[in-house]
């Protein structure tokens, strides 16, 4: 089964895909979808057609995806949102399995602790997928650490 | 030429369509669609199938929408923007063009004051229509309002 696992974001989103066998998780590609549209209106449409490509490339089983809470910057916030909207429902439609957890609820799944931070997470993430030259920025960590969760889920249920 | 306005919801969307003409306004239909999915991935879905349906009943020319801001409910303010994100996705690639106006920027092209209250946006779309007898709930007043408004701005651009 594959899992892909996204890291929203207006302009730049992170995305993980993970393959989980009888007996491990291996790690299939991972990077950075970069929206190169100005405005809004393009931004959403550039950002279907980067998922689908993936979506058309790799056919995952299923999405996996932080729910996002805000309070700094309501209009990054907005478009954030807009743009997870758009992702989910792409999903949705195209047949995966959507799972959404809070963000400390995949801290909590990846390292033990719901406060842990990026360089935590991203350690565990290494650690759990057995890749420890891999190059794991922000975003893409996070991605990661979401499909690992979602893999444990979807067994485990 | 035909103009949508829609004002976003997750679960309760208000719309109204309205012809400009050389000299004036017509309304050609409004009302609410109404989502009746439990959770947000089908939702969204649910969004798209009554969307796409409007677009491809009235083909309009133009999406009208207004921005979101918020502050109270950070959960529901989330649901919508995911909502709107899927909305003005799907106007953009069915080549509508897309024009978003902040709420004040409504208020004060329908009413000259931007901050009125939703009774005066209502009562000005009303006469602007020519619609004394039309009962505008929030929802389709905020619709109709955007809709009105781009109006003006699509023939004086």
């Amino acid at each position: 089964m594959l899992i892909i696992g996204i890291d929203p974001g207006s302009r730049r989103i992170g995305y993980g895909l993970i393959e989980k066998t009888a007996c491990k998780i291996n790690l299939i590609t991972a990077g950075i979808l970069r929206i190169k549209a100005k405005n809004d209106p393009s931004a959403l449409v550039e950002t279907k057609n980067h998922f689908l490509a993936l979506i058309k490339k790799y056919r995952p089983t299923v999405l996996a995806i932080e729910k996002l809470y805000f309070a700094k910057n309501q209009k990054t916030a907005m478009a954030v949102a807009e743009s997870r909207g758009v992702i989910i429902f792409l999903a949705k439609e195209s047949g995966l399995i959507v799972r959404e957890f809070s963000p400390s609820v995949v801290k909590a799944g990846i390292t033990g602790y719901g406060s842990a931070d990026k360089k935590a997470v991203a350690k565990m993430v290494k650690i759990i997928l057995n890749q420890p030259e891999l190059q794991v920025i922000d975003d893409v960590s996070d991605a990661l650490a979401a499909a690992i969760l979602a893999s444990q889920k979807v067994f485990s249920s």
